[in-house]
């Protein structure tokens, strides 16, 4: 549990039979070529990015693959959960028509969750599939999603509603790239290192709790550590469940409420890594009234997500039946079946279970953690 | 190599392991819950279909699926090459969504390749993957767009420049739906079939030869004996090279000069089908430019295409510079590699390989075909 000083590259690997690949989590990665052997060489290269990283970062990690590529091109998105929809995928697909790409062409995915999802889910359609790779520059994307081959876009009724399982080849976590990272999306990211523990590590809650302040101040030991551990505990849910038939659905811990939250509150209003947080306390108090968790677990969730610098008070999302429009949100959720909705909830710190809940329960959930 | 009668309907078995399914092919049916066994039960199914042939048969199979699922909804697109883009897919979603369908839901493809690719693509993306059946209405995509798990829309640079390979759960091909088809679609439809013979089998071409006239009066066991033979050369195709890494590219036999036609013309201007038939003339020529084939082999194939009712002259893409126009094209198709063309050539009858070919014997081929 100790953290060690950590200057080499730290590995892990994600066993999906022919499509497994390796994270790598060190300093300095985007201007290493070494880091990319692993990715197939090809022709062209096209760097996705968006225009709050790639001015930051593009240049750089397009010298570096110049050694692997004739040809990379970049193209940069609008930035943020408001534009991850069909018009902006576009994007990618005419930059790689413009130029000439073919099916060997490697796309790279630089910044955050949105344009690792958009990038991912082009790679997958263009031509049906090229090889992609994962280069996240913030914390959420480095912990989460940029792991386990969820790509896909948002629908106005609906989040990720279209989308596929597609794996990258390499998924490059450069940490020196989080020291650009505002504050506020630092925070959205410790909502998902905060959520393994629960889950699957008792032991990891209580790391967790212990440098909830060095992770925020950036030290980066704790941050490798908490990136290389995270990593890990998907790993080894992803490789047992790859399509969410099962287990894997206990990552979505937090994330029903969250949903929710970001759907009723439109997309792009709290941050995801925001709604998660405050959706895992929603969970937690859910898990406590169906008498699977102590209160005690409650108030120490709430604390560690609070202290993240996350919210736990639930927006209001409806004037007159505020825990109604809760429970319509949810129900569109993937995760629902036939209209039931499945909540992740925790069966004593460190296991996850998926099941249904009454709905006089939820509403008394929501009630009681909504703001005034 | 005489044709049986056949009133019981035929299977053929595509073998890729779990994600394997029957192809059935019999009259009526849509009209008979039995052949839909194979497919998993849900609450929820959708019906995807066009206006041409939704007033047709909707309602019908709509009937038939009731047994197996509580809700049958149904989506009718605009009709058309022109309309494969992502507008009309973004239909598919609504409808899915709107009626809160949930990732158990089962997508029906009701009509013909555009109808099934589309459906496919929708299938393969929504809630990232839910499953399909295949209900071909026309001849071209009974043998076959509706086998082999190819599925996509359209890009302005480019046919089927988005999609994913997803295989469906059940081919059903419906014999007597043919009834109905345009005798253009039908020719169409022929080309397809036509195809198999010089690229994998010389005796399957002498039995097309024989029976073009019997295929185009609807004689139903000689369009039972075409298509299942071609879903077997397919199926043992596809079988071998699920996602075109090699082999199965001979598949695209016509396609390359067919696909530039398409482009160049305007989607929907031509038939695909007529495209192709066109293009195995062309790519006949170039196979004999080549060394590959005799002479004979040219005029015996541009004979069954003329038999079959489709044309054997290449229309003029530019007034000024029409092969140069043509070689553009080909050059965006998702078979080119780094700006190679690979063209399927015919190496002996029963036989296709995949190369590239100079520029200047192409521009021959393309001057010699092209009309007046």
């Amino acid at each position: 549990m100790e953290v060690v000083s950590t200057p080499a590259t730290e590995r892990v690997e994600i066993d999906l039979g022919d499509r497994s690949y390796p994270i790598l989590i060190g300093e300095g990665l985007i201007d290493d070529p070494a880091p990319f052997d692993a990715v197939p060489r090809s022709t062209d290269a096209l760097i996705v990015t968006n225009t709050t990283v790639g001015p930051l970062y593009a240049q750089r990690l397009a010298a570096t693959l110049a050694q692997r590529h004739a040809r990379v091109h970049t193209v940069t998105l609008p930035d943020g959960e408001a534009f991850k929809h069909w018009q902006t995928l576009n994007l990618i697909f005419d930059a790689l028509l413009e130029r000439g790409c073919d099916r060997k062409t490697v796309l790279y995915a630089l910044g955050g969750g949105v344009v690792g999802d958009m990038t991912g889910f082009a790679a997958a359609c263009y031509m049906r599939g090229v090889p992609f790779v994962q280069v996240p520059t913030t914390l959420l994307a480095q912990v989460d999603s940029s792991v386990g081959g969820k790509t896909g876009i948002n629908h106005p009724a609906g989040k990720n509603m279209i989308g596929a399982f597609y794996q990258p080849r390499l998924v490059a976590c450069d940490l020196s790239t989080l020291a650009t990272l505002p504050p506020r999306e630092l925070s959205a990211g410790l909502a998902e290192i905060i959520k393994y523990g629960p889950i699957a590590d008792a032991a990891f809650l209580e790391w967790t709790e212990a440098h909830v302040d060095a992770l925020r101040a950036l030290d980066r030991p704790a941050l490798a550590h908490a990136v290389r551990r995270s990593c890990e505990i998907k790993a080894e849910v992803v490789g047992q469940d790859e399509r969410e038939s099962g287990l894997r659905a206990i990552l979505n811990f937090g994330h029903t409420f969250g949903h929710a939250i970001e759907a009723g509150m439109g997309y792009g209003e709290w941050l995801h890594g925001e709604a998660v947080g405050c959706g895992m306390v929603m969970a937690a108090h859910l898990s406590q009234r169906l008498g699977l968790v102590e209160s005690g677990f409650v108030d120490r969730l709430s604390r560690v997500v609070e202290r993240a610098g996350l919210p736990v008070r639930a927006p209001r999302l409806d004037a007159t039946d505020n825990a109604g429009r809760y429970l319509d949100l949810m129900r569109v959720d993937k995760k629902a079946e036939a209209g039931e909705i499945r909540f992740v909830l925790i069966d004593g710190v460190g296991r996850a279970v998926v099941r249904p809940a009454p709905d006089a329960v939820v509403r008394e959930v929501i009630d009681a953690c909504s703001a005034g």
